[in-house]
């Protein structure tokens, strides 16, 4: 199958982030597949905040390396480095309804949300911003897009793009990508809310094991639980919470140390913390090993985008021939 | 002065558009002229009808080469073969409020004409039409653009982009490109309606003397006047409208004979085809010798699509530059 995702380059991820990489990691054995780092989609809310964009590419993409994207495998690119894709956009946009942008589930909402935060977003690109993802999806000809729930509408929406081509210009050229719904690990912040670098609450995927040790010792546990022998209440501990995402094998067993004030705080977070490093150190070797090494990691950018570049330009080459242009 | 203009493909051009072409090969003298065939604008209304785009460049471009267009000394070009207009079109639309494309005064009275005969563009491809034009004009840092009455808000609107760009990205790219309102002859069409090759009342550029014939012959004239004795009303007569466009030295006279009744309308008719014929021959002649020479006109096509890539490709890495993209 030919595979396509891609991830706004918002600078260094964080450990909620590797187990979509994983996924990826995975899907690059068997498949052929397109990673891409979607600058473009990073304008729509953030045109005017574009000072750190270029190293925030680049962190991005080490930790992608880090997690175990090969670019011997995958096409690694970033999205305005194939400008077919504005052009699939542009032409995709005469015949697409405004109203079907309208009623894309998240447009309003995001305006919403967006503009609490202070943000105008309601500009045109904003508007077209499932449009450009379709045209990014299409344009590769992709069979499946490993997506989150919350990006099913987006993918409905591509499917709807290519089924109006194809029903105008009397054409199959376009598949209907399906959704690849992984299960996905729901990693929370260190403070109980949702993990986000702007939240301060992350534990980045390059962190050092002391950077690690340093986010885990402040994770809100049991809060009535003052001396190692009272009796503890996992269930509303994060880092019980963690325990079931980094250490199976032993979550039961801490679980009833907890529970019978077998067990301090401190250690059953020092375990963690080497859990999580076990986890992180294969990525922050391998991320190491690229980043003392820039100028390869902007070969793979250039060899990705000429090879994402044969493919669009090819797919561009038969859509110009089905309008007509 | 840098300046651009373009036209959309709509097949041969009729004389009308002569005085327009007249206009571009004056400026073409003492000036750095862009003209452009703008077939992504055709999209913008005719996405669905796109048989004889190719076909209708090509006759077009003949039609500008006849006026006198010349290619040594201007830089013409198809819009599409420019994909950084595309590019530049996709970065304009980050910042673009939504309100400003839907306050585009022409924007809803053309839906609803457009609308009226059985045409939907309510597509996010054509409310973003003023925008894709900005981005034409910009892209060469044009500092005047030659415009119709109708085109106005357009290019108020392209100026609105270009000071929005400088101010976000502290630059000074963009020049507010000035518009450049010619005198152009208003020619109605043989039945007194506009003319339009649709309402097949146009004499077409290409026409050849046999056609301007039949075309003169089929005008109105006055209607109160059966005998050639009959004392005429030129000011009703949309030959005598004709005779003050093509036949300035001898519409005077022409209009005391009317009134006095001492001409007929068939040699009045038979005066102004040879007017005519003798505005269009110059322009015939430079048709059929570049009509001979198809593969001429390709090269024209692509050299000024070479030539176009290079100023828009100097124009797009200062964009990206003052975005960080
Ligand atoms: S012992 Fe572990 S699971 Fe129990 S409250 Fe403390 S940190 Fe949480
Ligand atoms: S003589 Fe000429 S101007 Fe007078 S009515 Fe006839 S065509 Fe018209």
């Amino acid at each position: 199958m030919r595979i396509l995702s891609g991830m706004r380059p918002t600078g260094r991820l964080h450990i909620g982030h590797l187990s979509v990489l994983e996924n990826w990691v995975r899907l690059q054995e068997e498949n052929e597949c397109f990673y891409f780092i979607s600058d473009w989609h990073a304008l729509t809310t953030g045109y005017d905040n574009t000072a750190e964009l270029q190293e925030n590419i680049r962190a991005m993409l080490l930790d992608w390396l880090g997690a175990g994207l090969d670019p011997e495998r995958s096409t690694i690119f970033v999205q305005s480095h194939v400008k077919e894709h504005a052009e699939l956009h542009l032409l995709f946009s005469m015949f697409t309804p405004l109203s079907w942008l309208e009623r894309v589930p998240t447009y309003k909402d995001q305006i919403q949300q967006l503009g609490k935060e202070g943000k105008d977003v309601s500009t045109y690109g904003f508007l077209g911003y499932p449009l450009l993802m379709a045209a990014d999806i299409l344009i590769y000809l992709a069979d499946a897009v490993p997506v989150g729930e919350d990006q099913l509408p987006h993918l409905e929406f591509c499917r709807e793009v290519a089924r109006r081509f194809n029903h105008l210009y009397k054409t199959l050229l376009f598949p209907e990508p399906q959704a690849l719904l992984a299960k996905v690990a729901m990693v929370p912040g260190i403070d109980g809310r949702k993990m986000s670098k702007s939240y301060h609450n992350d534990i980045p995927m390059s962190a050092s094991p002391e950077e690690v040790w340093e986010r885990v010792r402040l994770m809100i546990t049991d809060p009535a639980r003052i001396h190692k022998t009272d009796p503890g209440h996992p269930e509303v501990c994060l880092v019980h919470t963690y325990h079931e995402i980094y250490n199976g094998e032993e979550v039961e067993e801490t679980r009833v140390n907890c529970r019978g004030g077998r067990i301090g705080c401190v250690p059953c977070k020092k375990r963690l913390a080497e859990k999580i490093n076990a986890v992180l150190e294969p990525v922050r070797e391998r991320r190491a090993r690229w980043a003392a090494r820039p100028e390869l990691v902007e070969e793979i950018l250039a060899a990705g985008a000429a090879k994402a570049r044969i493919t669009a330009g090819r797919t561009m080459a038969m859509v110009r021939e089905a309008m007509g242009v």
